[in-house]
């Protein structure tokens, strides 16, 4: 495997480019978009996934977006453009990441009530670029925070793939791994296959071989079991969204690790930037489920596993009760029980 | 899909018919077994599978090789066929039946001191007979005790395959399933696909709907969020091995069920005949468990869905420690707790 390694989303020019992570890891190949029309259909197909990364995505499909935009002044140009917010907003309904960079970029405008339509392009890409820039300093700054609390030695299970691959690089959950890693060699990470779409048997053993981090690949599950025989230090994965009491929503599967975890006694941590809460809901019933094409479980690489015509359900994601949640690792440092207060304090920093 | 049905394992004249369950269910191709070398392959590769299948192939391998065997007098008979016996007996580690079964023809010989080497041959295979005919009535007899205790409407979750296709016909786990939908239409089954090896998805799926009981695929890891939701009233899953102490080993996975399933009140039961109970084993810890060939993980269909080279576990079964299950349905009747004493009295019928 070569050691080369390039951010999954990056400006190519005047484009954006893709890593197509549908074909990983066996093909690295890009997908230039040039439209926002072509970055939403990257974030619904998945070639691009993640939440962190799909909000930058979309930050950069906006930036796309309003430089095409033709808008004789700046009134039209808002009429045209809250559209195009509109329709990246709603490439994938479960990540909070996507909502708040589209929030973010739409607010330039309101910020430069004087600003002319060309000033309003440049200011859009800038803001694109910082969200784009700011992504990978809160992920290294959620490393520093997490590597404190992993055990030292510890065997880190970890689920899907929350790494440079679900962000603008370096991961939440696989950053925590890599910065862990990077004090102590002698950590090593169990990583969950994660099925259908299979992301952590694509995504994150792919990542942590580069990375040069000891992964062992492990079947959804074998963690139960892994944990009976105390296999397991530490859990750590991502999120996709964080309600106000800390309840949260990420891959599907990461609730059985929760209960797993703590049946088991073992810490369970969630690593997301604070653009991942979303102080509007209370708690997680009231996130929005994705529920995908049954043909991910009943079909793999094309080929049908299971008898024609079986009903199949596929929801995207589930939502781990705040109670299972040891902490929530983010850029400014690491929430605890009780989650809404901790939270209230995080987003007013 | 076709309404006829063939048990999964029948003599075929002096053949083993054996049908091959890692294309179903795409295909349907019965292997023909002349030697008990060609069995014990079946069994290996994964062609025949479920502890009670390969507990009624085993007898039947031992049939094949009685027939064959070449024995001027019944002591060179005995000598050669216990080489036989350990053979077919080595096949796979964890299930008891086939241990079992292996025994069981084996005493044959003890048990008829007078008899020349052609009657030997002639009651081995009748004993392999009885066998093959017993798993059937027993299954029948879990059937109608299981159903007993499943409730009305009850949305049921099975895993991995514990159906006809496990067993002689008619299945244990899905045995108790049948019964359960002929006398309550409205019970309806969640099938986990049960990875890597998907007889959840390939098996358990194909066996329902041909049966016409209405059953959903669900990815393993989704079992959480199902039960979190409600939408899980019973459990039933087979079993490869119960020490006397009623802890179960059976499919990877297994344990992770039983967890979520307690921790969400949800009734949790093992289906299996009395010829899986090993009382010489005080608990679970003296189960072999069957460590399987990595790539079964990292390559589906003979293509990789993970990085080359990335190490994998790929534990057959776990092991479900008894406290976590609410009965174990056998031909005999529920067992309950104390499993001890219920298993010790179940025995001695």
């Amino acid at each position: 495997m070569s050691e080369k390694w390039m951010p999954p989303i990056y400006w190519d020019g005047d484009a954006v480019a893709i890593l197509d992570q549908r074909v990983l890891p066996h093909r690295e190949v890009f997908l230039r978009c040039t439209t926002p029309h072509q970055v939403v259909s990257a974030i619904k197909n998945m070639a691009i996934r993640g939440a962190p990364a799909i909000g930058v995505a979309g930050a950069m499909a906006l930036a796309l977006g309003a430089r095409s935009l033709n808008a004789a002044d700046p009134q039209t140009f808002r009429r045209k453009f809250v559209r195009i917010c509109e329709q990246v907003k709603a490439a994938r309904p479960t990540g909070n990441n996507l909502r708040w960079a589209v929030e973010k970029v739409y607010a330039v405008i309101a910020e430069n009530p004087g600003a002319d339509v060309l000033e309003l392009q440049q200011l859009i890409r800038r803001r694109a670029d910082e969200i784009l820039t700011k992504d990978v300093q809160d992920n290294l700054a959620i490393g520093r925070f997490g590597a404190e609390v992993v055990p030292a030695g510890a065997r880190i299970l970890t689920y899907c793939n929350a790494g440079a691959l679900a962000t603008a690089d370096y991961g939440t959950a696989v950053g925590v791994i890599r910065s862990a890693h990077a004090a102590d060699p002698t950590v090593s990470v169990y990583s969950c296959e994660t099925r259908p779409f299979l992301q952590g048997a694509r995504l994150t053993s792919f990542e942590l071989m580069r990375a040069g981090i000891p992964v062992t690949l492990i079947t959804d599950n074998s963690v139960g079991s892994l944990m009976q025989h105390k296999g397991i230090d530490f859990v750590v994965v991502g999120a996709d969204r964080i309600a106000a009491n800390g309840d949260t929503a990420n891959k599907i599967g990461t609730y059985t690790v929760a209960v797993l975890a703590q049946a088991h006694g073992i810490p369970f941590y969630i690593a997301a930037p604070r653009s991942t809460i979303d102080p509007s809901l209370p708690d997680g019933s009231g996130i929005p489920i994705e529920q995908r094409d049954p043909r991910e479980v009943t079909h793999m690489n094309g080929k049908p596993v299971a008898p024609q015509g079986v009903p199949a359900l596929n929801p995207a994601f589930d939502v781990t009760p705040s109670r299972y949640i040891s902490g929530i690792i983010t850029e400014v440092g690491i929430l605890r029980k009780p989650f809404g207060k901790a939270i209230r304090k995080a987003m007013a920093l």
